[in-house]
C-alpha cells in the first residue's frame, strides 16, 4: 500500500477538477448571473487541496491494485463532494445532502433529480450539473489522464477499475494514448450531436446541455418535462440516435476509424444491443398502441423510452409510469441489462448477460454429456474462466448490494414499486423508476439515509460494485503491506 | 437415452399414485362424502396406466443422467395432471386449469391457491389436498423408492434430480435405503406433531392435514384465514417451531439419531438459518410494534411469519400485507433465501446463500492479493469448483426464470407488486405474496397463461430449475444417443 501516491494522484486529480470548474464559471459569467463566484471559490478551495497533496511527487511511484480500488473510489466520492459545493454555496439547492445527490448522480450519469423543477437553476449551474454527465460518462479518471500525465505502468490499474465492461481492452498500448483517442471519439461525436439538434432549432445552449446528457448517457436537462418539453418528432430522433450511438463499446468506433468494417458487424454485443432495443421497441409499441391515437407516436415514444433506459440515459418524451405493467416491466429489464460494455453506459452490461446465458447453456450441455468440453465464446473469442468467474461475482455481488439497499430504502416506507425501482435505477445510473421515482416525480422526499444510499447505490453501480465494496471491506484497512 | 425405461418408471410412479388416491378416498367415505368416488376413478385410470407401461420391465434397464431429468420433470408433471382429476370430476374445482394449479401448489408443497374459501372443500378432497403437500415434501419419488424397488444404479440419478440443495448426500450406501431412513424420520416427526396439536385442543382431522401441509412446507389448511382462525398463541407456538424444524436438513436428524451432535453444532447452514430467522424476528418485531397491541404479540406474529415464509410454508396469522414496507421487504427476501437444503422447504436455501457470499468475499481477497489461494469452506469442508460453478449456474438461470416470468404475468396488467411477489411466492414455494396475492387474496384472478407461468414456476422451483429447463432444451430431444 502507497498510501503517499495515493494522496499525490487524489491531490493530482483534485487540480484537475479546479481547471474543470472554470468553465462553467464562464458560463455563469456569460450569462450575467452571479453563479461565477461559487465555482470560483470551489476552484480555489480544490487548487489549495492540490498544492497541499498533489504537488510533490512521492519518490516511490509505484502504485498497487488495492492502491487502484481505493483511488478510483476516492476520486468519485472527492469530485462529488466538491462539485456539490456551487450548488450548495448559491442557496440553489440549500441542502448540502441533496446538492451531493445531485452531483454524484451527474458524475455516474444516473439522471436521478432532487430538484421538483430543473428550469428554475440558473444557467450557469445547470450547465455544470450537465458537464458533470459529460466528465463522468468517459470516467473521471480518463478524464483526468487527458490532462495530466500518470506513468503508464499505475494508469492501467485505475482505468480497469473504472471503464465499465468484465474485460477492459487498451486500444494502444499506452494507457494515456488510449485516453486521449476515446476522449477525441466522444468528443466528435458530442459535437455532431450539438449540430443535429441547432440544425432542429434548439438554442445553443439547450443543445450543448442536452449533448453533454446523451453522450454521458446522464440524463439531467434544464426541462421539469425533460425532452417532452420540445415535442419534437425531430429532436426526439436525433437524440434517440445518439443515445443508441452512445450506448455502443467506443472499441468499434475506433474499428470503424481502422477500417476495420467487418470486425463492427461481427460484434456479437452490438448484435445483441440493438437486437434488444428493436425487440423491446416492438412489444412496447404495440402493448401501448391503445394509449395514444396513432402506431407512429406510440412507435415514436417507444423507441424514445427503450433506447433512453437501456442506454440509461434516462430522458423522458412520455410518463412511460401510466403505460401497461408489461411495458413498465419491460422498462424495469433494460435498466438492468444496461448498454455496451466500454460505453458510457450503465446496467450489467449487454456483454455481461451474454456471458451469463452462454454459460448457462453450457452448464445444460454439460448436465447432458458430462464428458464433453464446451467453450463460452463472445465474438469467436473463448472466454476465459477467469473472466466468467468475474461475471458471477459481480452479479452476485450486484444483487447483494440491490437486496440490502432495497431494505434500507423500504424503512421510508414508500410503495414497494418505488422503493424498487428507486433502487434499480441508481443502482444502473438510470435516473427515473416508476411510481414515485416515475419519470415526473423526483427523488426530495426520500430521507437523509435513503439519499445516501441511492448516492452509494450510484456510485456502486458506475464503479461495478467492487471498487466501492473494497473501500468498505476491513481486508482493505486492516493488514500492512 | 432410454425411452422404454423411462416409459417403465413413470408408469410404475403413476401406478404408486393409484395406490395413494385410495387413502383419500377412505377419509372421504369415513366422513360420509361423495367424494371417494372421484379419488376411486382417478386410481383406476391410473392403474390402468401402470398395466399399460410400468408392468413390464425391459431388457435394457440403465438409464442415463438425461434420462433421470426427463424421468422426473414429467414424474412431477403426470402426478399433478392425474392428481387434480378428483377436484374437477367432483365440481369442487369447476376448471381443470384451476384444479391442476392447485395440484402443482400442493406437490411441490407451494400453498398457493385459487380457491377464494378453503372451508368450503369437503373434507376428503381438501385431505388430499393436504396430503399432496407431505408427499410432495420429501419428493414424489423418494416416496416412490420406499414403496417400490428401483435399481440402486438407477435410483441416485433421480435422487440426485429432486433432493434439494447445491450437493446431494446419501446418508447410507443404498438410496433405496437413505430414502427409507428419511421417510421415517419425516413419519416420526409429523406424528409428533400431529399429538401436540391434538394437544391443543385441534380436532384429530385438523392436527393431521395441518401436520401434512407444515412437514412438506406447504401452507394448506381447510380454513380461509390459515391459521389465523385458532387464534391461539398454543397453536401458532406449536407449529412455528415444526415450521422450523421442517426447515432443517434432516441429515442433521441423522447425525442426532447416531449421536453425533458435535457436527449438528458445527453445521453452519443450521447455525445462519436459526441466526437469520432471529434476526428478521427481532427486526419485524420493532418494525410492527405499533400495529399491535403489546410486544408480545407482534413478537409471536412476527415469529410466525418470518418461520412460515423463510421455510416457505405460507401459513398465515398475520395480514402481513398491511405490515410496513421494511417488514414486507424482509418476508420476500426470506422468500429467496429459504429454507437448508435436504429439507421440505424450498427457495434457493440457505447454503446457496452462504456459498455465493463467501465466494464473493473470495473474490475481494483476490482482487487485495492476486497470488493468494482462497478456499470456500462450509462446515469446514471445502466446497469444489463444480459444486460452486453449479450454485452461479442455478442463480443465473433461477433469476432468468424469474425474469421471464414476471414479464409474461405483468401482461395481466395488475400492479408491479402482486406480479412480482407472486411470481417470487411461487417459484420459491411459498405461497402467499402481498398486495393482490397477500395473505387474504388469492391466485384465482389470474388468466390461464397466467397460471400455466405460475405453475411452471412452481414446478422449477421445486425441482430447482435445470430439470425443467432441460425439458425445454432442444437439445435434449434433438440428439440421438
Amino acid at each position: 500500500m502507497n498510501n503517499r501516491m495515493t494522496t499525490y494522484i487524489l491531490g493530482k486529480m483534485l487540480g484537475v477538477e479546479a481547471l474543470v470548474l472554470l468553465i462553467p464559471a464562464f458560463v455563469s459569467w456569460l450569462y450575467n448571473e452571479d453563479g461565477w463566484r461559487f465555482f470560483l471559490i470551489t476552484s480555489a478551495i480544490l487548487t489549495v487541496v492540490y498544492l497541499a497533496f498533489g504537488k510533490k511527487k512521492p519518490k516511490n511511484s509505484t502504485i498497487y491494485g488495492r492502491d487502484g480500488f481505493i483511488i478510483i473510489a476516492c476520486a468519485w466520492i472527492l469530485w462529488s463532494l466538491f462539485g456539490a459545493l456551487p450548488f450548495w454555496l448559491s442557496g440553489e439547492i440549500p441542502s448540502y445532502v441533496d446538492a451531493f445527490f445531485e452531483t454524484v448522480s451527474g458524475f455516474t450519469t444516473t439522471g436521478s433529480t432532487i430538484l421538483t423543477d430543473a428550469s428554475s437553476l440558473a444557467m450557469g449551474m445547470n450547465f455544470w450539473r450537465c458537464f458533470t454527465h459529460w466528465i463522468g460518462g468517459m470516467g473521471v479518471l480518463v478524464f483526468v489522464m487527458v490532462i495530466v500525465s500518470l506513468e503508464d505502468k499505475n494508469s492501467m490499474h485505475l482505468m480497469r477499475a473504472e471503464v465499465p465492461g468484465p474485460e477492459t481492452d487498451k486500444l494502444v498500448p499506452k494507457a494515456r494514448d488510449t485516453a486521449k483517442i476515446l476522449y477525441g471519439m466522444y468528443l466528435v461525436l458530442t459535437i455532431t450531436e450539438v449540430i443535429f439538434l441547432l440544425a432542429g432549432g434548439m438554442s445553443l445552449y439547450d443543445s450543448v446541455i442536452h449533448s453533454f446528457s446523451t453522450a454521458g448517457t446522464g440524463g439531467f436537462n434544464n426541462r421539469s418535462n425533460s425532452v417532452a418539453y420540445y415535442d419534437s418528432a425531430y429532436i426526439d430522433g436525433v437524440i434517440t440516435v445518439f443515445m443508441i450511438l452512445f450506448g455502443i463499446n467506443f472499441n468499434v468506433y475506433y474499428f470503424l476509424l481502422l477500417k476495420k468494417v467487418k470486425a463492427v458487424f461481427k460484434n456479437e454485443e452490438l448484435r445483441a444491443y440493438l437486437g434488444v432495443i428493436l425487440g423491446a421497441t416492438i412489444l412496447i409499441t404495440i402493448n401501448i398502441l391503445r394509449v395514444y391515437e396513432t402506431p407512429l407516436r406510440a412507435f415514436r415514444y417507444a423507441i424514445f423510452q427503450v433506447s433512453a433506459i437501456i442506454t440509461t440515459t434516462g430522458f423522458v418524451t412520455a410518463d412511460f409510469n401510466l403505460w401497461p405493467e408489461f411495458s413498465k416491466c419491460i422498462l424495469l429489464l433494460l435498466m438492468v441489462v444496461g448498454a455496451c460494455a466500454g460505453s458510457t453506459g450503465g446496467g450489467m452490461k449487454v456483454s455481461r448477460i451474454l456471458i451469463m446465458l452462454k454459460s448457462v447453456k453450457r452448464e445444460m450441455k454439460r448436465l447432458l454429456h458430462p464428458q464433453s468440453v464446451n467453450l463460452v465464446k463472445i465474438n469467436q473469442k473463448k472466454i476465459s474462466e477467469s473472466t466468467m468467474q468475474g461475471v458471477y461475482m459481480y452479479f452476485i455481488a450486484y444483487i447483494a448490494v440491490f437486496i440490502v439497499s432495497v431494505l434500507v430504502v423500504s424503512l421510508n416506507n414508500f410503495d414497494f414499486t418505488t422503493t424498487f425501482s428507486g433502487v434499480l435505477t441508481t443502482l444502473n445510473n438510470v435516473g427515473p423508476g416508476l411510481a414515485g421515482v416515475g419519470p415526473i416525480e423526483n427523488f426530495s422526499k426520500f430521507s437523509v439515509l435513503s439519499k445516501l444510499v441511492f448516492c452509494a447505490d450510484m456510485l456502486i453501480g458506475r464503479l461495478e460494485v467492487f471498487p466501492f465494496l473494497m473501500l468498505l471491506s476491513p481486508n482493505l484497512w486492516r493488514k500492512k503491506f
